[in-house]
Order: C-alpha cells, then sequence, then structure tokens
C-alpha cells in the first residue's frame, strides 16, 4: 500500500508538525521534529522509533527512498508530501526532503534513576541551544549518568538543540526540574553537589571528584544561582589566565567533566 | 568639526566595507569589521584602534554618543551614516549602530615570537568560525601563548570569529602558514608536537605536557592530515564512553589544553 500523500500546503496534519516548532506545542503534544536525513539517521542510531516520516521524493537526494524504506520496516507512519507541501513543514533552509515526527527527548526528573558513584551533569537555566547540544555531546563522550537541566529556559525537544547535540540528546538520559526539586533529588541520591563558579579559591583539579558526583554549570550571563552555589559541597573554579570574562559555559563542563574522567581513572 | 556625514547608500565609501564581507576582500585590504556596540566594547577593551567608526544616531540605544566620543578622541576616524547608509554597510540583522573597520587580526607565522617553555594551539583547517572563536576563548583562558591557524580554511579577520572569540582573537596572538612552514617552525624552536587523534592508546592525561608544547586538533570532519600525525612526537587520544563519532573540535582543544595547564600546576 503507497504511503497517504499530501499536497496541499493547507492540510490539518501539516499545521500539527508546524506547532511543534514553539516549546508550547512540544509541550503540549510531547514531541518534537528531527529535520534532515543526517539528523534523522543520528537519531535512529540512538534508537528512536519516529511517530511519523514526512518524506518528499522531489527534494530528496539519490539513495533516500531506501531510508524511508528501512524507517517504515521500523513501524513508523510515514507520510509521501508534495514539494509545496514540504516546504511547508521545513523549518531549514534548503530541505532534503526528511522530516521526522519523534518523542520529544527528556524525562521528568523523578522519573529518572541513576546508580551511585555515577557523574551527573547539571545544567541551569542555560539559553542557547547550541550550548546544551555541545554539553550532551562532551557528556556522551565522557559517559555521564545522567544530564539535568535545572530551571530550564530551552527544552530538550527545541530542534537547534536536536541539532547541536549530534543526535546525542536521544541517548544520553535528560530529565528537567526546578532547581530546588533538583536538589532534594540529589541529596536524597547522596550526590556531592560540584559548583562551578569564579567566585572561589579552590581549583577544580584540587577537588576530590571520584564517587557520586553532580557537576553543575550556569547560565551563560550569570553563572550558577545563589540557591546551587549555596547548596553546593564543593565549589571549584578553572584557572583563567586571560581577559576574557569566561569560559563558555559548555567549554567549563567539559574541563571539569574531563578532570572528573581523569580522576575516576 | 562635526563628523562627514554619508546619506547615500550607493556612496563608496561603503562599497569599501561591503567588500569586507568576503575573504578575499579582507585579505586584500588587510581589514575587517566589528560590528555592534558589545563587540566593538571587546575589541577597545583588547587594545584595537579602529581605523573608522561607521556609525548611525538613529539606530543606537542611549548612551551610544558618548562611546563616538570615546572612539574619536582615540584617535579614530568616525564617520555617520543615515540610517539607509547604516543598514546597507551592516551584516548583521537588527543593527544597532555600530560598525568598526579595523586591521584584521592575525600575523604571518614567520613574524610570531614566543619564548621557549610556552603552550600553542595547532588548529588545522578548522571550518567553523564558531570553533574558531571558542578556540580563541579558551586559549585566552588558558594563556597559551599562540594559536596558529594550519592550512587555513577560516580567515582570523572573519566576522563570525571576531564574534564567536568575544574580542580574543584580538588579545591572543594568532598566526597562520601552512602545515609544512608550520611543522618547520615548531621544529626550529623545538617545541614538542601533541597531536590529538582517535587512532592511539594514549590518553593525553598519561603524556608529559609540559616544557613546549603544541597541542594540535584537526579538522571537524577528518581531524588532522597524515603530515601532522607523522610528525607529532606524541599522539593522545581523549578517552570517549559514548556513541557520538568525536567530541566537537574545540571541546577536544579545552581539555587537552587544561590538562596542560594542570601538570604546569
Amino acid at each position: 500500500m503507497p504511503d497517504l500523500l499530501i499536497t496541499s500546503p493547507a492540510n490539518p496534519r501539516l499545521k500539527q508538525v508546524i506547532a511543534l516548532r514553539t516549546r508550547r506545542g512540544r509541550t503540549a503534544s510531547g514531541l518534537t521534529c528531527v529535520e534532515g536525513r543526517d539528523e534523522l539517521a543520528l537519531a535512529l542510531g540512538a534508537g528512536v522509533l519516529p511517530r511519523t516520516l514526512f518524506h518528499c521524493a522531489e527534494l530528496m537526494a539519490p539513495g533516500g527512498g531506501s531510508v524511508v524504506d528501512d524507517v517504515r520496516t521500523r513501524g513508523a507512519e510515514t507520510v509521501a508530501l508534495g514539494r509545496a507541501a514540504f516546504e511547508k513543514v521545513a523549518y531549514r533552509e534548503g530541505p532534503d526532503g526528511f522530516l521526522a515526527v519523534v518523542a520529544s527527548p527528556g524525562i521528568a526528573l523523578g522519573d529518572l534513576e541513576v546508580a551511585a558513584g555515577g557523574l551527573i551533569l547539571i545544567a541551569q537555566a542555560i539559553e542557547k541551544p547550541g550550548n546544551l547540544g555541545a554539553m550532551l555531546r562532551t557528556a556522551d563522550a565522557a559517559g555521564v549518568a545522567a544530564v539535568i537541566a535545572a530551571d530550564p529556559v530551552t527544552d530538550w525537544g527545541n530542534p537547534n538543540v536536536i541539532r547541536a547535540s549530534k543526535g546525542t540528546v536521544f541517548s544520553v538520559p535528560v530529565a528537567s526540574a526546578d532547581t530546588a526539586t533538583t536538589l532534594t533529588w540529589l541529596a536524597e541520591r547522596r550526590y556531592v553537589l560540584v559548583a562551578t563558579t569564579p567566585a572561589t579559591e579552590l581549583l577544580h583539579t584540587q577537588a576530590e571528584l571520584t564517587g557520586s558526583i553532580a557537576v553543575a554549570v550556569g547560565a551563560e550571563k550569570w553563572g550558577l544561582d545563589a540557591a546551587m552555589l549555596a547548596a553546593a559541597t564543593i565549589r571549584v573554579r578553572i584557572p583563567m589566565a586571560g581577559r576574557a570574562d569566561s569560559l563558555n559555559a559548555a567549554t567549563s563542563a567539559a574541563i571539569v567533566l574531563y578532570e572528573a574522567i581523569r580522576q575516576r581513572g
């Protein structure tokens, strides 16, 4: 049976997809979009089964049809779109004929389970999707147990987070909660909170970063808030020689996480 | 004496500015642009004296006039533009009335002087301006002696490098050369070349990174080329637990540079 074909840009199914461009639309539906063949491949590689794959043969590079067949075989709904219809739902310039609707990544913190002795990254109020995505790539490489967005400004399903994460947002356990809930959750599990801040003398290399450790990095402009700093068992700074105010938030996370990895040998 | 006022978008002086958007235009003139009040402040803070500051009162936030006065007092030419003229030269959306023409950062490698015992970063064929900018921020924070672009794909004067670097492209010594010239330059100064590559067993934390060290990171897609890998005295890898192919190039640079900083204590 051939796929359903939608040619009208006014089709109501397309409106549902367009609604996923806003955080409100993603939160309401629990869904988000993965656009582009490369990004789809990364999500599939991370074990994602799309709800629906919208595809447009006219926009595809050679070999695209077999990708559609593969996704259909995995059990996803596949819907063919005419060019005008596809261009209506695509959010990228120069769309390549692939747009998958998938369950938005991220779970409530209460549903997150981590073993004792793990390494967790807390990203507080990070604004830029590119920074969250970069942190996820690093977290994946470092083998962290989870990344928790505290007081999230950007949702895990933000298409730019997905893109910047190179698919790792689907493979690293990610959760969200407000800061108070995050602190309680960590305390209940006896995780030691390590806050990164310029306002301390202890270098990150001088702190003991083995055992159950949660490394917290703060918002690009303001760093960690008072509640997070006050709750931290250890406050560390990364030595800085230069004149710039601070390292990028994702870079700071990488430096401290990899120091923890070194200490864990 | 009031500033020269240009109102016509067809004025030839504006064409000279627009030419700086291309690498060819920057290379031919040795100039580039710094757009926006915040970015200008970062460049001024790094000691840059603009050749010319184009400003547009109509587009400025309050207090902008005193910034113009300050730049004029430092000795730069200041030129007032009408709104249509400014919008013609601005490359950002939502221009804020400031665009400075400055000497493009970066020197020829032959003119770069570094003391023995320093830490150098080699960025080979990095494509993304955002990655070069991120490396500069990290290099500034880590206090590296210089950053050398080997076989550069992107020039140091690229406006997106300048922006991503948060002004550090003007404060960190930066140079460019082809890879063969870079290798000769390092050897003549007895700098030990440390290549980062997944294709080795030695971890970056297991290598001796004190003394005269040049850490090399390669292009986003391909890593370091065969010439750089063959010339390296030490090849190190960053341990990776996850399923993503690799860390971001700028993140890799940060992790290895900060391990060197740790060892140098």
